[in-house]
């Protein structure tokens, strides 16, 4: 695991959390946390690094940016050098609390939940009851609001040096399906590439970008539907086609790419493997074309769904594509679907420095799934791929 | 990272919580999460060990293990042999689980809330929300209570195996506090320090119990209050006291030890380290002679302040101790002062097959702080050590 021991990413981040501010029209985020190394609210990362003990509350104004932490923590919090105010108290936070919220006396107050995106959903039931009774007899109660939007653009719009870094995780995410290239052999059982794989994320100095146990998800032949299935002894054959959902997390941002590989010489590939292929990969060519600033979550979507079904194939059970940052799926605008599980994700926005995953499968009448994925970056005239996007499939042979 | 492709911890926990429930009079547990890879509750790794990504139901009752899933998510959950009915969805949960309550019809239903407990605590308001929406017009609504009691019983009553690999961790931990006593000298940095414990845990394929950035804690001379500080350029010197705060999460399973060495001779020891060292050593031996199944966590912590206080120093301003598992800080009866900070968790009445830290720091004139802290398992006679207690300084010439 690579530590971070500098904070200039948090730092620049919990500056752009300030200026947000005004163009919500909000006049405070309020981060109220506790013991977050066993649950720790999404947005933290971005805008602390590392963990609180005691119940804490950092608070952004258009020109400050306080924390109001357990005495433990003071010491560490200070040496990040993100906060300008840092009180730190010992046996109840309640009275500093209501202290710095009438100094600042902020009218509309952002709290984090949000019914739609977990990654600005990091307030509990029981830490939102603790702050209702320490707000009670205040007036700051009845100014709470969800930071939902607040959140999307903070975590969606990509600093430089995020973006630096997510390059880099698609890069090492590159080499190591290129290193695979030449480990894969007929005869292999998933857990043995899923291992191989272990070894080279170990090599490198990153680890997975979600759960261990299915990244990479390893899926050989026909036999499984692709999801979040960890790896089995299932043998890679002759004919048949693997198929890898692989990311990596570099310096805390993550990559997330899908690879089809076949087995046999590029003539043997069936007629209707090269046809779900070009698909998939033709698909997603439409909807990188389509997508710009602007543009809705499901339109993107609608792109691909609409392609797909054009080809007289059925589609995807899934969206087309989810934001990436320090998390694999990082929240916000989804490309996706209408359908209530996905509530108002998609219909988001696309903005300039989000960045992307387009992904989708196809399914064949024998040989299983055909599922492709790239990473994009959204930028003023469109999007620029940060993987290289998979133009045929890998032969081995 | 040890990846562990068995679940039968996470099974025999499951059929623990089953069988808790009717002692708390509850008739059905309902874990309520989604994307869990990006905030995940921490009864989760108890009970299923794994993530989830699409909103999920886990719903217990006395005979019966339900899950619903989204349908990528299945054959994951369907592997690990955990659940009795797996129900998969693609659009939208909100049939199934209204289905499934009907189905088992359940007179009161706990969730995830506590302001006491963060390790009870891992609803979140978004999906409280959601739940909400989706139960309305249903009689479930109003049945729906706090899984706090629920949840610390379940926490806190330790299987054979998971004493076991606690042990492990100690054990692991007590290597490595060894292996220092070798390689710490004269003129190192605290960062130095910590590499070499780094390199250890490598070595030995565990990684730390909480936030890498302070784990372990490493405290050179009489410069820092200890905490949750990092590790800094501060040297070891002769003369003074090095502390240390460290704790290996092995198999998912924490210990915590703090430690304290002396650059010098035993003669060298000033009396008023000396004092405070066994002011600390004998206040934790105190408390464990007391502590007994039925104690209320308030009363033991009571115990080893009042020895301080008898020894003229000022009392230490956190808990005496925590509970220790899957989390170096546990959850449930905390053996701490009344204090705002604290809810109810001092409140709490200790049982037979806990795991706590005791723990406490002096302050010395000259020296700084002198700190220890012991693993100990509730027994129904009292208590086992799970760490050898520190009975010296360590002396390192």
């Amino acid at each position: 695991m690579v530590i971070e021991m500098s904070f200039t990413i948090e730092k620049s981040k919990a500056e752009q959390a300030c200026k947000i501010l005004k163009e919500q029209d909000i006049d405070a985020w309020f981060v109220w946390v506790r013991e977050t190394s066993q649950m720790a609210d999404p947005v933290l990362e971005l805008i602390l690094g590392g963990d609180l003990t005691w119940q804490s509350a950092l608070i952004f104004t258009e020109d400050e940016k306080i924390a109001i932490v357990g005495n433990f923590d003071k010491d560490g919090v200070e040496s990040k050098g993100i906060y300008d105010t840092i009180i730190p108290y010992t046996a109840s936070i309640r009275e500093e609390l209501v202290k710095q919220l009438t100094r600042k006396d902020p009218k509309k107050i952002a709290i984090n939940y949000s019914m739609n995106d977990v990654a600005a959903d990091g307030l509990s039931v029981g830490m939102h009851m603790l702050l209702q009774d320490y707000l009670k007899n205040t007036p700051y109660l009845n100014r709470l609001m969800s930071a939902e939007n607040h959140i999307q653009k903070l975590r969606g719009r990509k600093t430089a040096e995020e973006v630096s870094r997510i390059r880099k995780a698609v890069k090492i995410t590159e080499d190591i399906f290129e290193r695979a290239t030449k480990f894969v052999k007929v005869g292999q059982t998933e857990i043995e590439i899923y291992d191989f794989f272990h070894r080279c994320m170990n090599d490198l100095k990153v680890i997975s970008a979600w759960d261990v146990d299915h990244c990479p998800a390893v899926d050989a032949g026909p036999y499984k539907q692709f999801g979040h299935t960890g790896p089995t002894d299932n043998k890679t054959k002759n004919g048949h086609l693997l198929h890898f959902d692989f990311g990596v997390k570099y310096k805390g941002y993550c990559s997330d790419i899908q690879r089809m590989f076949f087995f046999g010489d590029t003539k043997d590939i069936p007629s209707e493997v090269q046809d779900a292929f070009e698909t998939v990969r033709d698909g997603i060519q439409a909807a990188a074309k389509w997508i710009r600033p602007g543009a809705v979550g499901y339109e993107v979507d609608n792109i691909a769904r609409d392609f797909v079904k054009a080809a007289g194939y059925e589609e995807y059970q899934h969206a087309l594509g989810h934001q990436l940052g320090r998390l694999a799926h990082d929240g916000g605008t989804l490309l996706g679907p209408k359908w209530e599980r996905y509530g108002e994700s998609p219909m988001g926005v696309v903005e300039v420095g989000n960045v992307f995953t387009l992904e989708f499968y196809v399914t064949t009448e024998h040989y299983g799934q055909v599922s492709l994925e790239e990473d994009i970056l959204i930028t003023r005239q469109g999007c620029e791929f940060l993987s290289k996007p998979q133009e045929e499939l890998i032969c081995i042979n």
